[in-house]
């Protein structure tokens, strides 16, 4: 929880319903492991232009205040929404997510036209 | 622009490719009409739990520091992108826009189960 969660949780009541979820309130979402162990948050997700799909999301993963922090870049099928936890649960063992595919705040992955067929190839998924 | 989005955009770099674009580069991206005129900004949108569509966005519309702002939920696909403005392009008149559904920032328009589908029926677009 920083600054910035706090204002964006205080912004607007509305932000689920049973059906829908507001960006806003993915973004910082806690992700838990299968022991529900808390291993990082969504720092924000990615929208495929042409299909109005979510194709990615990225998970923030470590450091402090940003610094060290590490990104990782997620199919957005390997999240699952668990209410009992309040956040997203992936099934993934923390040594799994540190050899995936992952980049510091000031590098961009997407440079790499490969890179969203590595990441679903890391992660057993169809690329499509 | 507010503290909320220099913050935001000044995280990270990556925030778009030639194929996807991130959760927070969408929300405060300046909306116009066909005419080239600024009528909003986008607040956030609502993402389908199920599909992992996208399927609303909310748009803010007038006000001042948030006093007397209106939300407007526009069907995602009403919503186009124009590189050239920088922004999205709605194909509605401000007169459409004003009497189209809104709520204001502590009103919950989800709480109407029949909201999503009047939503769609003012826009002329078929609910799914």
């Amino acid at each position: 929880m920083n600054d910035r969660d706090t204002m964006r949780t205080t912004d607007t009541t509305v932000n689920e319903t049973q059906r829908l979820i507001a960006s806003d309130k993915v973004e910082g979402t806690a992700v838990y492991n299968q022991n529900g162990e808390h291993i990082g948050d969504v720092y924000n997700f990615m929208v495929d232009k042409q299909s109005g799909k979510v194709a990615y999301a990225v998970m923030s993963f470590g450091g402090f205040l940003g610094i060290g922090e590490r990104y990782h870049t997620l199919p957005w099928d390997t999240l699952n929404y668990d209410p009992s936890h309040g956040g997203y649960v992936v099934n993934l063992t923390r040594e799994e997510l540190e050899g995936a595919p992952h980049h510091a705040r000031d590098e961009d992955p997407w440079a790499d036209p490969d890179y969203g067929r590595r990441v679903y190839g890391y992660y057993g998924l169809p690329y499509v």
